[in-house]
């Protein structure tokens, strides 16, 4: 499969040059990163598919594999922590190919002198993550690294499941006139995890949506076999994750600020810390592109799953040859929703 | 399948206790966190077997899943890097089931300010060795931390395989009068690695025996499917590994010191360290513990391989209720092989 390549204005300066923070943001320079350093090596037909996970067919049908690390700090936030996190975050992205998740992988890196009460806490979080997802971590591996050499725990996960026969969920399926949905507010991750920042703390009642996806995900397919693009907006938000699905699928797309929810809490905070909430972090949230005529039925079974209660309709996508996220702003106007250059919320997720 | 419990002298201080570096060193500390923290919060099937991969049931057959994290220092060494290593580390632990691998994925956790020229080496050769391997790197990640918050590179690599029909491979299957076999020469890599160690620089030849085995598995289970049990020594070298197998398989073991091939280079920098080879860590070997019977053709199997030349049968397996690794000594002594207590070589793989 060839995929129209991301443009960048200049090649990355491998000679000279250091990785930043925003190569991990989510933006632009990660995307620049990934496709100039990762997809150009690895190159494979899996991998060149861009999507968080990779679909391959092997004896029993067609399998999905994923991997997320989490640097996330603080590591214990409202409503989460490292552990259940990383269960979510990895359960998802396997969910988003439309695949069943089967089992998962946890890697450790912990610094020296980490507490043990605090490392049992996450670890036992991660367990009850994983029972209450229904899937189970299967193998594991631990390394300690010395004091200074790490930020307490690092965990990353990886992810396989098998996708039902007759779906096929990707990034690159958005059609001009599909619908574009999200199943409920947005920002309320990254706000919450905000909260807790040494330096910025500030109190709110406000908890991560951070949640696995998977049993909202059958539904939506049980309803709708032909949905095209699912995608959990994490890293870089709502803003980020359309235009990353529109370079994908070559579509421009608009969008209603009007309609997509986001909580009244998570508004304020983002006046108050200059943010903007289509680009904070979601850990519990999924946008579904799917064709007009599935809409109303896939809304529905959102609605309908305590997962997608604030689901709802926000836009549609559209011929577009520079393939555009834009906007029709609150006050009427229109403006273009473009890619995060470089990093917001560091270590968010 | 209920297991025996490893014997830990005291249960970790949970309360006050702290991580310290032998908690990653592959010796008995690491045991006892697996164990108590673990294994105890996770709970399944798969992870109860105590094996460096899981194996479970899919679709299409038995499918086994591993996971590693490599925080070696420096990150290039005599005879690959971070990269190649992160390839052939998890390639072998998906090989050690004598599993065909299938694909893996990378998670990058990379400290702000890192070169890109660096990461460019480290990627490339990443690619290399899976291309060489014919295992693709199906997906990853990125995540950058701030400054003083990692050392340079971690990479967390999950891999996953299918296994043959008929093979049944996993540490607890060693019986008494099993022969025990390894497929070359112990203590290379870490010595190798040690060598560029700040701090301790000595000249040698000695390069990493990093390697990828799976070609080395296939050909020896082509010749005896009933193999037993297979095991990389890495972290904690032949001494840990065996201690590991003879708890899980609940047997005693006798090897003998003279026929446990060491090459003179490892054999003079260990002396100058003060580290015993057989605890030393090992990137592109095996430990095969087979029936009697077959361990002639399967020896035969593993000379016939360029990564199998230096083969060698270096004792067996007995009945015994304490499951002591004892081993006559050159000099013609008896004498236990311990777990190491702690840490040897912190971040060696």
């Amino acid at each position: 499969m060839t995929l129209p390549r991301r443009a960048h204005p200049r090649p990355l300066d491998i000679r000279h040059g250091r990785v930043d923070l925003s190569h991990g943001g989510g933006g632009r320079a990660m995307a620049q990163l990934v496709d100039e350093l990762f997809v150009a090596a690895f190159d494979n037909e899996a991998l060149n598919q861009r999507n968080d996970q990779a679909a391959f067919d092997v004896a029993g049908g067609r399998m999905v594999m994923t991997t997320d690390g989490y640097v996330i700090h603080p590591l214990f936030f409202p409503g989460g922590d490292i552990g259940s996190l990383a269960v979510h975050g990895t359960v998802n992205d396997v969910a988003m190919a439309g695949a069943v998740p089967l089992s998962l992988s946890a890697g450790f890196i912990i610094e020296e002198g980490f507490p043990l009460a605090d490392l049992k806490r996450i670890v036992d979080s991660m367990a009850q993550a994983s029972k209450e997802a229904g899937v189970p971590v299967v193998t594991g591996d631990t390394k300690v690294v010395e004091r200074g050499k790490g930020d307490g725990v690092f965990i990353t996960t990886a992810g396989i499941g098998m996708v039902p026969p007759g779906v096929s969920i990707s990034g690159d399926r958005a059609r001009p006139g599909d619908a574009i949905l999200v199943s409920g507010t947005m920002g309320d991750h990254g706000v919450a995890v905000m909260s807790r920042r040494e330096g910025l703390e500030f109190e709110t009642d406000l908890l991560s949506d951070s949640a696995a996806l998977h049993g909202l995900v059958a539904a939506m397919v049980a309803v709708a076999p032909g949905i095209r693009v699912l995608r959990d907006p994490t890293r870089g938000g709502l803003a980020a994750t359309l235009n990353e699905i529109a370079v994908q699928s070559a579509t421009g797309m608009v969008i209603r600020e009007s309609a997509v929810p986001v909580k009244d809490a998570v508004r304020g905070a983002c006046e108050l810390l200059g943010l903007d909430p289509l680009y904070v972090a979601n850990e519990g949230k999924l946008i579904c592109i799917c064709a007009e005529p599935d809409a109303d039925a896939v809304l529905a079974a959102m609605r309908a799953h305590p997962l997608g209660r604030d689901a709802a309709r926000i836009g549609h996508c559209g011929a577009d040859d520079h393939h555009f996220v834009r906007m029709e702003t609150a006050m009427g106007g229109m403006r273009v929703v473009d890619w995060l250059a470089g990093e917001q919320l560091p270590r968010i997720c």
